[in-house]
């Protein structure tokens, strides 16, 4: 316990979400669960206020008025990549925490400045990276720095899924279509394998990564793409991500003592078939395998859990920790950062027909 | 039924065996199974003697004693890489059929030489990898190839296990030791996941190959490898060998409308920790997991067997063909050339830094 209970009235985190994307469907009941919707704010009044009026989440609103509300902590920024960062750096003059969607928008270097005047201000950054707040994900990472399992060696992670028609997959999805996502289904998709990658190997980051192959759909946006990572040491990652492949979802951490595997990364499906429990509220991530060194597996059990709510009560722990006094947590933000940093430049690998490209720190 | 039923003294293939090298003791019963033996070759009458005194298998001789002798059909030649390739030619010059252990010696033009000086006399050439012949393995060979998974868009495959001590993982091993064996553990453990890939992708060969992480040993030998191959169409594979990592045995085969998976490539053992079955016959492989393209999973049941009974029936098969006046299956030397050429293209770059490295067809 840490000791906020999130029951008394001065606990509670207030919330407003700036936009009305369809992921938002799915945050929406870990947002009412951890914290206090606001409410909802849109280019278009109207449309927000049907949404609040159809999902029961307070005050449809304009964007400007939304951050220039008091009674509003922290703000859930779901918008398209290539409109949030502008957003962000509002709410952040405005003294707004920030919950950031992924994968994040712009360069390295303008997250870089962003996730700064965040720390400079006090305020906390988060990112929506679902998978990091599991009970199954945290037990995981206990391991993997206790030194049980000895260093990590290699990592192999992949999210592929088969988009669901021609139209789709030919620019007819925001992942598809570089003009909403730059950087298409390598940010989409690709953002969970990389961040599982950099997650295993603790946050060290890469020497150089490789795009070493990509496939481009007819309005020149990457539909899947597959690459290298070099770590320090001889170690090594690789990673595959995409809409032209069955699904999958999973990783695999090599540690000099035994291995991690989950075969349902991004969510808590399991290998069911069940594509569906990416678009609502799920609970799961209840398992894992591991290995040993001879190569013998037990399949580890870990609680059943909602990413979204335990998402959500981290940052409201985070914010509340703040309020209190303390200081913003740096884990999250520089997650974020490091992330990007690396998806950068496979998407900077992938522009230069696969030519290895170096991580500067 | 192919006719030969094996019973029949004069179908009798006579099988010779070249070395007392340690892989002999799990490949005999296979040979004694499938095939007569006549004795064994070395360059020490006496240890030859001793040992088929030992394992009850024939007659104990001299290298050029077993290569005059006529009734020899077929020579089992597990010699070391460096020794391998002038025992082969001359058993070729002698009239007999060729079951070779892996890896392959020499570089490819030689290999090709050999192969092709055996098609030239109506001999057969096989190679050792057992988990080809498998029932397990026909039965997803059949699947790949008849069109239900759609083209294989994607193969991952791997064979690592640890070293049991450090004298061992620097040179006292024949795997560990470039003068034993100049591509180490790449030509040891490499060569089944690169057998693999090239097996998933139907014998395509990629138009490219990268070592882009490989560890050396003290005395200068490969002990650790991983690599990605281009296959035409932006298809990829990615692969890790070596002595370095816990015990893995494995496969991952992405198609365009389901995925294969199998955890014990090499042999029967399964995830169970049982790293002695390398060394002694066992009946297994008696599963595989089948994702379809939503990512359910399926365990299939195929039926267990011993590799390297089926692998001897197939070539005592293959032999029994030939007396009857049929011509050798191309299909074995074929795939040996294949995979040395793509094992000996990823040594290359391993050679030059993790430069890629074009496959001539």
């Amino acid at each position: 316990m840490n000791g906020y209970s999130g029951t008394m009235s001065s606990d509670k985190v207030r919330v407003g979400i700036l936009s009305t994307a369809a992921i938002v469907g799915k945050v929406l009941p870990g947002l009412k669960h951890g914290m206090e919707v606001v409410g909802v704010a849109s280019r278009d009044r109207q449309k927000a206020q049907d949404f609040c009026k159809e999902h029961d989440c307070g005050v449809g609103m304009l964007y400007d008025e939304m951050l220039e509300r008091d009674d509003v902590d922290v703000l859930y920024i779901p918008l398209p990549t290539g409109l949030r960062n502008e957003r962000i750096a509002q709410a952040i003059s405005r003294g707004k925490h920030i919950y950031s969607e992924k994968p994040m928008g712009g360069t390295a270097a303008e997250l870089a400045e962003l996730t700064k005047l965040c720390e400079e201000k006090g305020l906390q950054w988060m990112d929506g990276t679902m998978w990091y707040h599991s009970i199954r994900t945290k037990e995981i990472e206990k391991k993997l720095r206790n030194g049980d399992l000895g260093q990590v060696l290699r990592v192999s992670a992949s999210f592929t899924f088969m988009a669901p028609d021609e139209a789709w997959l030919q620019g007819g999805n925001g992942r598809t279509d570089k003009s909403r996502e730059p950087m298409g289904c390598l940010g989409d998709q690709g953002w969970y394998p990389l961040s599982a990658i950099l997650w295993a190997f603790g946050w060290i980051m890469p020497e150089k990564v490789m795009c070493t192959h990509v496939t481009m759909n007819k309005v020149d946006t990457i539909v899947h793409c597959a690459g290298t990572l070099w770590f320090p040491g001889n170690r090594s990652a690789v990673f595959d991500c995409g809409c032209t492949a069955p699904h999958r979802s999973q990783y695999e951490i090599i540690c000099e003592k035994g291995t991690v595997r989950v075969d349902d990364l991004v969510g808590g499906q399991q290998r069911t078939g069940n594509f569906a429990a990416y678009e609502v509220p799920f609970v799961g991530s209840s398992e894992y395998v591991q290995g040993d060194v001879m190569g013998k597996d037990e399949v580890m059990r870990a609680e059943a859990c909602d990413h979204v709510n335990l998402l959500v009560d981290d940052l409201a722990n985070c914010i509340r920790a703040i309020k209190a006094g303390g200081k913003p947590d740096p884990d999250w933000p520089h997650r974020s950062l490091a992330v990007h940093k690396v998806m950068s430049a496979v998407f900077e690998s992938a522009q230069k027909g696969g030519a290895a490209v170096e991580i500067v720190s």
